[in-house]
């Protein structure tokens, strides 16, 4: 059984995982979405994890990428180093099963003191490109509990930068002292907009955390929500560092529509013109791009 | 009995309490501390809280400062606006027994669209004061779960910023991905002062803190101490904000000294002379300071 016959793309995070079988031509067979996340997973019991899957959307050649080969996941697949690109990431599978059940790398960057780290996003990342939603030159920016700004050149990742706004702002809504003011979902709308604009133009981001707890025992909110404006600091504050690492090309909004809206709306509150590009979509034609160079 | 002949000042915190006896002519005739702060005291439980002070301190005159007066605490003091000197604050002291037991406000900045308060950090600012240990004009730079840069001048407190740079480190060591880095304490020294030196000059904290985890996957530690390193980014990051706020007359730094002595090395790279406070003596003063007012 060759790859271009079908296999099985896995998407395997910390939380949860979703499955897709492809067949060819790259025709989607069959999908699968459930909660277990390595962190899910017993000790032990990630050859059962698997096969549950191929039970489920047959036996068929795997790509399993993301936290699965981290060294919290099921067998750690070393990163690759940047610059990188799908011939670098096809190259450095780690082989479960020889050439029938791979765990694709993540990739690094270093440069001087900075480091970074990625799973899952760089497959989205060669899918766009390959699929002509991404151009070879672009800017991506790729929200999730850790947002990205990645460059792209010549449809290779040459560097990028991890931001923790999501973590932060998930932190400060379950465990800080501003919780009681953070219980609504974020928004755009102009509560929103005062906060990117002001984390992204000030470099004041913890202290202007704590004004949204002082302004409301002042009883100053005056119609603000607060859960909103926080989000729009933290995500102001994600694009002012962003757009100094990463600006050049286009910029490309990938990942889940929640976050993408969002973040595409501090994108136009700064100016800077943006495309969104569904990741489930991307990473769907990373892993048959991937698939491609094992024939 | 007039309060020269001798009262009780009590510094209440949201999760501990001190108490002092004061007797003629500022002599400490007794104190004590406990963990019964705020958040430990039953509803309805304060009366019998204070009870227990004075059947420890003695049938005296007392002060109550801090989260005592918030909206968590026993009755909401209303903050009394900046500017503010000692003689604003004792005139909106709230009175529980009629000049016998009072509740200290707390004090409130606002400026455009900031705001910001304080609660018991002000009597140790008057107390610093009004003892010499801080000149009438200078910038105090008080570190705790939240460090707050305040502008004195004349004594009176013009405006100041809250930076929550011990609750973010806290908040990073117990519930982030990068809780397993954080275990040991933070000190002084050369991995402190490199995440100080690069928090003060980037404005990239929420990114730079993701590297300190993506160091250790690439195995880039290389001897750095990441408890200390990250409490480097932060502090380093407050005080960019704090200097740009507030840079003005001397540097006083007053609390605890395991904080102090942190900030302190931190200034000293950002090529700042300060002198450190006891924040312990400079409350006992302050309330020595009001109590003078209540003749």
């Amino acid at each position: 059984m060759r790859w271009s016959d079908g296999f099985i793309a896995v998407d395997w995070g910390t939380t949860n995982r979703r499955a897709y079988a492809i067949g060819p031509g790259g025709a989607r067979l069959g999908e699968m979405e459930d909660d277990l996340g390595i962190l899910s997973v017993p000790k032990g019991g990630f050859p059962e994890a698997v096969a549950a899957i191929r039970d489920r959307l047959g036996y068929l050649p795997m790509l399993l990428a993301g936290m699965i080969g981290s060294n919290r996941g099921w067998i750690e697949a070393p990163y690759v180093p940047c610059p990188a690109g799908a011939d670098e990431l096809a190259r450095a599978i780690h082989w479960v099963e020889p050439e029938r059940l791979g765990i694709v790398p993540g990739v690094s960057w270093t440069e001087h003191e900075q480091a970074d780290v990625m799973r899952g996003e760089e497959v989205q990342l060669f899918g766009a490109v390959a699929s002509n939603m991404v151009g070879p030159v672009a800017t991506v920016c790729h929200p999730g509990t850790h947002n990205k700004w990645v460059r792209l050149e010549g449809g290779r990742i040459l560097g990028f930068r991890t931001v923790m706004t999501g973590e932060i702002f998930n932190l400060l809504r379950e465990h800080s002292i501003l919780a009681d003011l953070l219980a609504e979902p974020a928004r755009p709308g102009d509560s929103f907009a005062a906060g990117v604009q002001r984390g992204f133009a000030e470099n004041d981001l913890i202290a202007d955390l704590f004004s949204v707890r002082a302004r409301a025992l002042l009883g100053k909110e005056e119609g603000v929500e607060a859960a909103s404006y926080t989000s729009g600091l933290l995500i102001g504050a994600d694009l002012a560092i962003g757009l100094r690492f990463a600006w050049h090309g286009e910029i490309v909004i990938m990942g889940r529509p929640e976050l993408t809206e969002l973040y595409a709306a501090a994108l136009a509150l700064a100016r800077r013109e943006t495309r969104v590009v569904d990741g489930e979509q991307a990473f769907v034609a990373g892993a048959i791009h991937l698939a491609e160079r094992l024939q």
